[in-house]
């Protein structure tokens, strides 16, 4: 028997089958098709699987399970109530994977959850009790694991770190209308608007002013060659995360964070940075959580989603 | 069977004999003697039982169990490291009480850990899958509840809500000597040196100015009669309390909030002044939260002691 893990993002899908070992026996990624509000994303899914398991002389008799992660909240086991990056309004993906698929077990997640989960289990985390997971890129992921299942909270906003407050006296706003969140000084778009808002000061002196365009990496590799500028934001960057981990440890005071996402692969750089400013700021008896990169990259989610149809359960 | 409840605090020790049904038989209250570095506490505490045992027509056979909250940190079911406020350093409470009563099964917890359980379990919150405690006085006591546990962490520093910043910018230390922590805001010395500092300003028109000495609760009181002053300090309690809280719903999302402790008497004044802040502050899926007063008011302690020897096991 055999198992699939999706992880539906909101520029590609990718796919994982998976055998009962939960080996990844074959991996696929096709686009997800954002037009008529996202109607044709989950054919194409059902398309890209069928066509998987023929690839391996397999059909659908031989799927025990299917873990769909999706960018969204997800209630009553699969009802995805909105999913914006998607165009999705009220879709119950279970619903619409069982008439699509045949298949009846079909778990459905949100994918920072999934990706924690996956990343928890198969990147060898599981001696650590409690961890929390932070992913870094677009959009900043979070999700906390107690006792090896992800929490989901009593509204689905636990693991939320994205909307923890770090700056009271913030006047713009989050996307979410709130003031000071995390969100707004650590994602790729906050990271590059801090540097262009410096570059904009005239008197102010960096490599990066002779770049036509700015990525993330760039101000990363500035930081690390000695850029003054650069090491202001990507400072400012480990402060406002080590806030939020501050905060973290005095609610559920985890063993590990894992920091993942495309802005981790600074790595030890960021990291060393986000373990000196959190132990300035964390209770002393908090001190020693670990704070670690994560290992198994953009393939976390699929790996999650698989986990959740394998163990037959809604996790936490 | 019966067991013994007992919360040990700073000023007073209280005892509760409860019978196998959790009903409390009998309630006592003795002096923590704090001279020879607390030493006679736990022998007093022994003596006291002894008594209300005694005045019941039993003896120590009768016992089952005893619950023992303690002003501290407990490490290994009954090892406390530091309590500063009884004058104890590496103090076995479990082995101490074993060898004075001959009871074996010792519970010892945290007292604001075992308030908080007291309060969910006692006070009518039960239908409640996760709550959190704050509780509110010369420190400020936290803990969080999730599937009816205590959570204690894997540094034993969960629920220690008092250490979350609330003000980056602070300049002056919290007693934990880090900065901007809750506790520096919303202690009963915090609103006291608040207010002090405002009536200091000869230009400040209060109520207040006029008292000879200052209570926190000659403050709520003149804020609820309409003073400007006074009502400035509630305010930023309230405010201080709702960034806590909103923080909190981001990581655990909880769906229950339990303030208790002494300036909770100002009831539904603070309280609608936190929600009202809560609501401002807090992600959109978690505004429903419900914040609530406890209702258990000092005996928490007891019942949640109590409950831990009852259960006979450590929660968490």
């Amino acid at each position: 028997m055999n198992y699939f893990g999706i992880d539906i993002g909101g520029t590609a899908v990718k796919l994982g089958l998976f055998d009962e070992a939960c080996e990844l026996l074959a991996k696929r990624q096709i686009p997800a098709r954002l037009d008529n509000d996202g109607a044709f994303i989950l054919p194409d899914v059902k398309a890209s699987m069928k066509s998987l398991l023929e690839a391996k002389g397999m059909d659908w008799s031989a799927v025990k399970g299917i873990g769909i992660a999706v960018p969204g909240p997800v209630l009553d086991e699969g009802f995805v109530p909105l999913a914006v990056n998607l165009g999705w309004r009220n879709v119950d993906v279970r619903d619409v994977m069982r008439n699509l698929t045949g298949v009846d077990n079909i778990r459905v997640e949100n994918d920072a959850k999934a990706a924690a989960l996956g990343e928890y289990r198969m990147g060898g985390w599981e001696s650590y009790r409690s961890a929390v997971m932070i992913t870094l890129g677009t959009a900043i992921g979070g999700a906390v694991i107690l006792d090896g299942k992800v929490l989901h909270g009593a509204f689905g906003a636990a693991g939320e770190l994205s909307h923890i407050q770090v700056e009271p006296g913030e006047t713009e706003p989050c996307a979410c209308g709130k003031f000071g969140h995390l969100q707004q000084y650590v994602s790729t778009d906050a990271i590059l608007k801090d540097i262009r808002k410096k570059l904009s000061d005239p008197a102010c002196e960096s490599i990066l002013r002779g770049y036509e365009s700015l990525s993330v990496k760039d101000v990363f590799d500035a930081a690390k060659a000695g850029d003054g500028t650069a090491l202001e934001t990507v400072r400012s960057v480990a402060r406002m995360l080590a806030r939020v981990l501050a905060a973290v440890s005095c609610v559920i005071d985890p063993e590990l964070y894992l920091i993942g996402g495309g802005i981790s692969k600074a790595g030890d750089f960021l990291l060393e940075m986000i373990r000196t400013e959190f132990k300035a700021l964390a209770l002393a008896t908090s001190e020693n959580a670990r704070i670690e990169a994560a290992r198994m990259g953009n393939d976390a989610g699929i790996y999650g989603a698989m986990l959740l149809a394998e163990r037959g359960c809604a996790e936490g």
